[in-house]
């Protein structure tokens, strides 16, 4: 079922999906994308203000998107993500907590440039094991309408 | 070399480094954590309107993020990342294409709440093999400033 513009559900959709963040996939992420010892090094984690390793925060977002991608945005007929706002990290992640993917519709309205497209606006929570915060953003794309023979 | 608030460059630092994105590594990070054909399938890919494989939003600003981790975050005394700002994608990242990755420190000034930390704002851009921008965004954080007695 693709759901396209005219089926966005409006407000909030709910719970997605959880998400366990692992030490192998926190050190392993940021060795590659965000290398720093705070993310990498166990030893050094241990000696300083958090007192253990935490993810990136680059990393909580990704798979906090792995989440929205396999819950809602796999089914969208999208035609190109556009981008971000007011992304927040409110809290430290750790090894072996499990993220809670929230989601809300906040916006949906046709193209003014292009009728035949839609402009949506999602924002995306996830919580962590206490049902603290920890990131939240908006994320926005452009959708097809129906019958515009597109696939 | 550690860089505290006080030690900031004012504006454009110019160019950090590059980042090569290979197919391989496309398809893995979209596997992970942005499981969509068109960036794990290159048959459906050929079959879209790109003509191809097109790497995640969320792997190119990963990817971006490497090449600033490791050519300016790594020598910043950073307590913590407060968040991501007007993330745009311009136009599709494809196998083989180089990124260039431009930084320019947009604002530092001292925190109001707590005269011993400042708040830094990166402006990051990042361009393709044509020179054309693919990637901007702006990223804050939270940094030391000299003498707090913090490591």
């Amino acid at each position: 079922m693709v759901t396209y513009f005219e089926d966005l559900p409006a407000g909030e959709v709910g719970t997605l999906g959880t998400y366990r963040m692992t030490e192998d996939e926190i050190i392993e992420f940021a060795g590659q994308y965000d290398p720093l010892p705070i993310h990498t090094d166990p030893e050094f984690a241990r000696g300083s203000e958090h007192g253990g390793l935490i993810a990136s925060g680059f990393h909580t977002f990704s798979a906090v998107n792995s989440v929205v991608t396999e819950g809602f945005k796999r089914d969208l007929a999208v035609v190109a993500g556009l981008g971000i706002d007011g992304l927040r990290w409110y809290a430290p992640v750790r090894p072996g907590e499990e993220l809670t993917v929230e989601l809300t519709v906040a916006d949906a309205r046709r193209s003014e440039s292009d009728p035949s497209r839609g402009i949506y606006r999602l924002v995306v929570t996830a919580l962590d094991d206490e049902g603290e915060r920890v990131i939240s953003y908006a994320d926005s794309g452009l959708i097809r309408t129906r019958g515009t023979g597109d696939p």
